[in-house]
């Protein structure tokens, strides 16, 4: 699988090259036969004998780039200028930028957004309070916080090194829900510092988006914050997850036409994300979960159980199934891993029930090779942008936060997670569903309004006296 | 003073009117009589009876607003519609957004801003970790830290409050140094908590301007963040408004012929301003301060004196002067005052040495009225941006932190800060200075990049290996 060349591993190289008539081909053909592909020529510079152009070219990684680089400097007549690579120049100076709403052309701006007028508008918030909501950034603003302990599939890489990611979430909220969101990368792990400072730091914020910070702490980070905070706490990696995969599997079950309620599952992944669709489901109404780890199936008899798992053991596994994860599958209907690469094969895949749903969703490598899996299951998803059924949470975060902001929402529940999951689902038309096309594109255009419209009926309904 | 009716405090009041030849001239002059200054007036609706007028209006306050609308309803044949006012309208949802500075269009784009792309940014990053100054935002990003406890002339209002001007100044960094400020107000106002979380949240940051917090807290918060953190901490209250009063001192004194080293100064105030005048005032060469707070001159002997104003007491006044600070300020040169409205009158100023220099910098109203003062001496400073030579921070903290990032600084120090204040002085040319004109508008173009140029070599001289 990780034989395609990327896009996002492009480069870029300047080349001088004699100025022969069959010299783009044979740049071509050169970076083709090192098995990179071209996407874009650019002649930036000609003159009599030579030309100067520019070869974009999507490859496997670093290591494939030089080679590829390397390859062009044996051509005869052709000198490498520099290689420059187009992700990196894309990240020069970060991804984000602030601006200011108002203009200030001169001393009459200066003197309503600054003093003296200014005042006014604070007087009018320490009066009331709520007004924060009206007159300041608050009304659409989140954080992005992570301590950069569980950054994609990099692990504890630290809060600077993290703020790639977080900077591009951000550019995510605002490209699909129009949120203005700041990353807070921290620099501590504890648990107790992590949520002072969030609190310490929450009012000019609608809303906190934990991102990358790694289990056990995420769990006691989310509830304490949960419970001191009067703006939502949501936990991407497991809610995002789970609502984007809950959403998939309503689809695929009804592809396949069988009843959540009635489908055994097995759940490869006790972790963050892994814990958080198991509520999601049995929220859902599934009646038969199944979640084994890396030491095998979770039942309350294990030996050894750890204290984390043993809520899972008392709310899953209703069969009373013990051994590894491969027994698990024989005869289950769905598959869902949120684990580690390759833990599965195709032969788990072939003794699943007929007309079996597979989401291998562990990142960038997914539990099975997504083309073997299809050998056997009628559905498969992964997380991955390369394969159909992308179970990508870029379909829920978005719609999820708009909602929130726009009911003014101070906390989620389940009944929200649900509801989002149910509206994403929606927005796969009854005559559009198919095995390979179970989750709407992240760019479809409907989709974070009707998650938001779901959500903020949500948050309206849970708000309301009873 | 307050007399004067301000844009800062203007209405627009939508009114239906009869139609009739003289309707204009009537509602100006009814405003005018009630002594508000129409700034605006349009017809928005017409028809064969009545038309709809909105006119915008400055006035002396909400009071006074509320004054000028009793009087128009009193017009026969006007109706009042709806009054808004425009400094709340400009306030409506905050004064800042975050924008992403890469377009988000496909696949591909989304696969180098995020995963999979992005990892190998945050490898980068990890590996070099001052490539985050090269990658991510924090290149270019400062915070503006408050606790709300010290906000404008206002006080401790809180942190939710306090929003609108922490806002506004990330406004102005923007307008005035292209710099993204992004504003934190916590809520918390215990040293030791402020400190960690700050410390907490730097990674993303290569700065932090403290605002608004109350002395004496805001002394130490400043040293242990100094001492703490590797990026630059500036509390403007302090060192912006002593890097303009200085600059506008030697100018003021390049006016009447005067030496920094032989004038008296008296300076009236001994909180974060006056402290950080004081200091810098020192550092430049100052030889005779006497500073006086409300009980009166500092000196060793004063009874009860408080312990943060002993190295006050030890470093100033080698004359050893007691009593009130009116009784410093005969045969004083100047007088800068960072304390409270009208502790000085015009007698004062007339008993101080021929050629006097008084800046009365309380905000919104200074110690004494310019116009009373400018009887008396030669050159005149307020805080005001209604008079001449408006003595203001924004003069000096965008181009003091544009300085600090493109050098990279990872702190600050007094010889910066006085580069600075030279460097804004120097922006008056000869030719220029008069006594209404000791310091630039702060919308000349250049004072951003001569104070900018002036602190980035300080911090590169001050970085290098001695």
């Amino acid at each position: 699988m990780s034989s395609a060349p990327s896009v996002s591993s492009s480069i870029t190289a300047r080349l001088h090259v004699e100025a022969r008539p069959t010299v783009v081909s044979e740049l071509t053909t050169a970076i083709e036969g090192a098995g990179g592909l071209v996407t874009g020529i650019d002649v930036t510079a000609s003159g009599h004998e030579r030309i100067t152009v520019d070869v974009t070219c999507a490859t496997r990684g670093d290591q494939h780039a030089e080679e590829i680089v390397a390859t062009l400097e044996t051509l005869p007549g052709v000198v490498v200028d520099r290689v420059s690579d187009r992700t990196f120049l894309l990240h020069l100076g970060g991804k984000l930028r602030i601006e200011s709403k108002v203009p200030i052309r001169n001393r009459d701006d200066l003197s309503m957004i600054y003093t003296p007028g200014v005042a006014r508008v604070c007087e009018a918030i320490a009066r009331r309070p709520e007004d924060a909501r009206r007159l300041t950034i608050k009304r659409n603003t989140v954080a992005v916080v992570t301590d950069g302990t569980a950054v994609l599939g990099l692990g504890d890489i630290g809060p600077l090194a993290s703020l790639p990611v977080m900077e591009g979430k951000a550019a995510l909220f605002k490209r699909f829900a129009d949120i203005d969101a700041f990353p807070i990368a921290l620099d501590t792990t504890d648990v107790e510092e992590i949520v002072r400072t969030v609190k310490a730091i929450a009012p000019v914020f609608a809303g906190i988006n934990l991102e990358d910070i790694s289990a056990p702490r995420c769990f006691e980070i989310e509830r304490r914050l949960r419970d001191e905070l009067d703006i939502p706490v949501f936990h991407d990696d497991q809610h995002g997850t789970a609502i984007v995969a809950l959403a998939a599997l309503m689809n695929a079950l009804r592809v396949v036409e069988k009843e959540l309620r009635a489908v055994r599952i097995v759940l490869s992944g006790a972790g963050a994300a892994g814990t958080a669709i198991l509520k999601l489901l049995l929220a859902a109404g599934a009646g038969d979960v199944v979640v084994a780890d890396i030491d095998g199936v979770v039942h309350v008899e294990r030996p050894g159980l750890a204290e984390s798992l043993r809520w899972t053991a008392e709310h899953t596994n209703p069969r009373g199934l013990s051994g590894t994860l491969k027994d698990a599958m024989v005869g289950a209907d769905v598959f869902i891993g949120v684990s580690a690469p390759n833990v599965i094969d195709g032969d788990d895949v072939a003794r699943m029930a007929e007309g079996a749903i597979v989401f291998a969703m562990a990142n960038p490598a997914p539990e099975i090779d997504p083309v073997e899996a299809a050998k056997h299951a009628a559905i498969v998803g992964t997380g991955r942008s390369d394969f159909a059924n992308q179970i990508n949470n870029v379909l829920a975060f978005p719609g999820v936060f708009r909602g929130l902001l726009d009911a003014q929402s101070s906390r989620i529940t389940d009944e929200l997670l649900l509801a989002a999951a149910q509206a994403l689902a929606s927005t796969v038309k009854p005559e559009e569903l198919n095995p390979t096309y179970i989750v709407p594109s992240v760019f479809n255009p409907d989709v974070t309004t009707v998650v938001a419209e779901a959500v903020a009926a949500a948050a309206r309904a849970d708000a309301e006296p009873t």
